[in-house]
Order: C-alpha cells, then structure tokens, then sequence
C-alpha cells in the first residue's frame, strides 16, 4: 500500500473558461484514490528578475515556491502560444527554479498534458517544457503522450468530457503517472 | 540608397545589469549607419490574459503593440531560463500576437542573439524562439547564428565589448541582419 | 516576368506508395507555372561518413550534391519517425552539408511540408528539420505552415487529392514558395 | 545488491577516430562494476523501408534489434550533425522502433550524451534525441545533463580522458547513470 501523494497542477492559460482549466479537473477527478491533484495558480506571480530575489522576495513567488515544495509531483496542463509553452507558465518554472541551487523543481516527478482546439494538440508546448523539465530534474513520465486536440467541443456545460474514450484516456494518463511517481520516488 | 530602418530590441532579462541588456546596446553602437536600433521594454507587461483582451485591454499591451507596429524589423536578444525563452520573453510575444488576427509580429524580418554566461551561450532558448517565429511569420535570418558565450566577462565597467573579434562579430551580425531586412523587405 | 525556378523535392520515406511521395507529386503538378519541382532521390546514399569524404568520395554522394548545387531551391517533405526527421532524410542532408565549407545548401530558399496519417501531421519533424535549416542557411519560408495529416485518406487510387480544400491548400503553399523564392533570391 | 547491468552504447558518428567513440569508450571504462557498456555499431544498418520489414527483413536490421533487446539499457553518444542527431544514428534508432508495435527499445532506461569540438557540446543533437525517447517511452536520465564540448584536445594518444576534472564528471555520469537504472527499473 502506497501513501497519497499530492500533485500540484499547474493551468497554462489564464483564461477564465479555459480548456486547459476544464482539462485540469477532469484530470482531478478521474485520478485514482491515492492521487490528490490541486491547482496551483500562477496568474498572480510578478515576472522574474533576479534582482528581486536579493532580500526580500515578493510574496507572491514565496507562496508558489512552498506550495511547489510541498507537492510530490507536478501535472503541467498546457496551452500552445505560438508553437511554445506560455509565457504565463514559462515564468512560473522560472520563478520556481530560482535562486540558484534552490530550485523547488528538482527531483519530482512530472507529467505534461498539452490541449488546443486544434488538431495538433499543441505538441509544440509539451516538448518545449518537456526540454525545460531536463535541466530542472524532473523525471518525466514518456509514455501515455497527451496531445489533447479538439477541446472546444470536449466537456459539457458542467466542465465533465463528454466523450468515453477521452474520459477513458484522461483516467489511464492519471493512473500510469500514479505509476510512475511510485516508480521513481526515491524512498527516504 | 536604402531608408533607415527602425528595429524594436527585445531584452529577454530584466536584470539591471543584465548581460543582454549590455549585449544589445553593444549590438545598437556598431550597427550600420542605417540601422537604427531601440530597446522596448517588456517587463511592465501583464500577463497575457484572453479575457482582457475583451473590450479595453491594459494600457501596457496596447502601447507595447504600438510600439512593435511601428518598427521594420526585430532583433531578440534573449538569455537561457531552464533551457528555453524566459517567460516574460515569451509573454511579450504572446502580447504582441493577439487577439487572433491582429498580430503585431506578421511579416516583419527578425534575427535571434543569445547570451549566457555558460558555454552553450543559451542555444535553447534561441532555438525555441525561432519556432515561436514560424508561427509569427516572421522572416528570420538564419546565418550568422549567435550563440553568445562567456558573457560575464565580456563587457568593460562602461558596457563596451573588450574583445576584438567579439566585437567585429556584433558588427557583422548587425549588418547581416540590415542586408536580411532588405533582402526579404517586401515593396510597397 | 521571372525566370523558371527548379525546385529540388526531397521525400523523407522510402516506402513504394508513400503518403510523402503521393504529396510531394501533387505538389509538383499543382505548383504554378514557373516553378519546376523534382524528386532527388535519398535512398541509394551511403551513411555519412567523413573518412569517405577523403579521397573519392562515394559516387552517390557526388551526383545528389551536384543534383542539389543545381537546383534553385528546396522543399522538404517528411514524415514524421519517432517524434523527429527520418533516419534516411537526416542523412541526405548530412551528406549534402560536407565537406565543411563546401555545402550544397548553402542559400537556397527552403520549404518544409511535413505529412502522416496521423493528427498531428509530423510537427515534430517539421520543426527539427527546420532547425538543421538554421545552421544550413537555408531562407526558410514562414508560412503557411504545413502539417499534412490524415494522409491515408487524402489520395485517390490515381494519386490525386480528393478534396478541394486540401488541394487548395497545396496549391496555395506552392504559389506562396514561388513568392518567397523571388523575395529572397539574390539578384546576380 | 543489484545485478550487473548490460548497457548498450550507440555512437552516432562513423569515422574511425571518432571523439564520440573515444568518449564513449572513456565512458565504459570509468563505470562502476555493476555497469557493462559494449558498443552496438549502426553504421552497416540499411536505410530504414517499411517495405523491407514485410517477410523477411535486413540480416543486419534482426542483428541490431536482438542486441538492443538484449540489454538492460542504452546509452547513446552523439555528435551534432547540422544541429540534430546525425542521419546514421537516427536511422538506428528508427530501424529499433519497428515494425509497429514490436519496438525493442520500450521501456529501456536511457542516457544522452553529446560530444562535439566546438563549445556548445552538440545541444541540438542531445535535445532532438531526448525528443524520440519520449515517443520510444524510454525513462530518460535528466541529471547529470552531458554536453561535452572542446572534444578535439580531450584525449590522449591512447583515448584516456587528459583532464581529471573532465574524467570526473564522465565516472559521475556513469554512475548516475547505474542509480537511474536500478531506479526505474520494473521489478519481475
């Protein structure tokens, strides 16, 4: 029997009624018992500099990185902003990444779900971050790739997939990702 | 004869002193007589929020849109954030590119400086960048490639390159890139 | 009124009745009047090996590099193997880039068509070939991009498209070459 | 106490006096005990045909996937041919993947190392590599990331590693590399 492991969530676009949010929670749902996902916003945190990180850090970074620290895991749900990871999202990596030597990143495991209206299925975002993951340590689950295309027409009105087979793929990314956190989590 | 040509610099740190910004002020003193380069800032950009795009946007995006419109050409120079383009980089990009159809980016030649204290003179970040201007449709200079290495050392305390052939190759860069903006510069 | 242009056609998959090669040919008939596509053949080259590049080097690797040094320009059309560029398309363009500082690319305008009967239509190939085409010089043409998916189902047993909208699009993607190739050609 | 562990190691350039060779050469010898590295040589594989793979394939093609399945995990070694995987080396890891469904590098625990004369230590091939892993679900090591640069003065003129610090980080690769290993790998 394995402990619960907590999984921060982080949403690469801000918008309101975004799909990638919607993808988020389905996601929540549908992950097996032992796997407890949580969004951690991202929308709120000032562009990176490090000159800021001399001193007093803003609070809103320090936030985010103890709510980093404190996950087991790390989903990231992603949009594709001209053919790469948002800026949006792109800075919360990097605000987490720093000061040097303090990465909150750095050996947990992680997982990349990319979703588009389109077709592609914003592949150009998931292994934009995937290359980002390396440098920060992470080891990355391969295998079930997610390339969510179609996601205008995905959810119902209440946010739930509306088709079986996606709902069927949402579950089974969520449990091999359980998998795999227990396969590379390094016992203490 | 040939027009001036105005070139909006984007400097992907926001480091007070950082290397880039150093690197594109360089780039700025030994480009050619026609070839007039300007830094426009990007840290004072909101994150880019679809749902502000709606009726009025922030202030800070429409100048920043303005600004870009304005120029002939654009020349990025852009440190290595976790192996790929910093996030307020990329959220500049992402500002400049929406809302749908209103790209201030399309058509405008470009050209990609990396800088990094590392050996690898942030080739990640360049080469994300570049699939980023696919996208954007922006002619793109492909030769000479500069992956910026060694930065920390690279600048006198006044900001001047201290290295001949470093400097010569800023230069040749420069004009490269003014012979690039005439070559794919489409004729009213 | 311009010259005709040839245009030297590189098929990324060996196989008799590739959806790549049925693409490549469409585009050929489909190309406007001026611009003469060609299929170079890749599969009879030997792996790139530099020591064979002493001496007399392999009689295929000297007849495709005279067939490219002899076309005006390029498209690349390739499916996607494993997330990236062919084995066999990588070489055809390793053997065509040596020795150093004699290579056959070296200025000619490009274009990249990537085809799969998938829905994602060789992204990823797209976008590695497109950075070899950085290195090599190669003016690469921006858009329109072109993710060719669902290729099982496109041609009809002759080869032809069968719906307009597609055949459109190549029709569209070839005149947009001829354009970008007058742009960026170097007047003598 | 773990079992001793056969690594096959891939070198993605042919000529004779390879650097990668030496390096990856450097690298069998400075493994710890439970490490085994034999190079898998690729240079003698036929281009990848999906129609040679019906009835009776390439002698050579069945070799090269019976020893890849043979081992426990692979290394691969690389140089940066116009900044991606050499042709020879992908077209290697292509023949391995297929036919459909009967890859032989699924699950196989893996390394990148890159090797170049120049000073960016051949990124772009280390990257586009790790992007076919992903496909290949290959459980990649992510730390200690190689890219070694300056390769034409590394060596000795028996192949040792000159330098103790470089020889350092090559005996630390290797044994992060056996810890990943027993890491990832799937009980029976």
């Amino acid at each position: 029997m394995t402990a619960t492991r907590h999984v921060a969530v982080l949403v690469g676009s801000l918008r309101k009624d975004s799909f990638n949010r919607l993808a988020a929670q389905a996601l929540a749902q549908l992950a097996p018992a032992g796997l407890k996902l949580e969004i951690v916003e991202i929308g709120q945190l000032p562009h990176y500099n490090q000159d800021d990180d001399v001193g007093t850090p803003p609070a809103a970074w320090e936030q985010f990185r103890e709510k980093i620290k404190a996950a087991d895991a790390v989903i990231f749900v992603t949009p594709e902003y001209n053919r790469s990871v948002p800026g949006v999202l792109k800075n919360a990596i990097d605000v987490g990444s720093r000061p040097y030597g303090q990465s909150v990143w750095a050996g947990k495991p992680a997982a990349v779900m990319s979703v588009s209206p389109g077709a592609i299925g914003a592949f150009g975002a998931n292994h934009h971050l995937r290359q980002s993951l390396v440098f920060l340590n992470m080891p990355t689950m391969q295998q079930p790739e997610a390339y969510i295309g179609g996601a205008a027409t995905m959810f119902d009105e209440k946010g739930a997939i509306k088709v079986d087979g996606t709902r069927d793929f949402f579950r089974s990314f969520a449990e091999a990702f359980a998998a795999w956190i227990e396969r590379v989590h390094v016992k203490a």
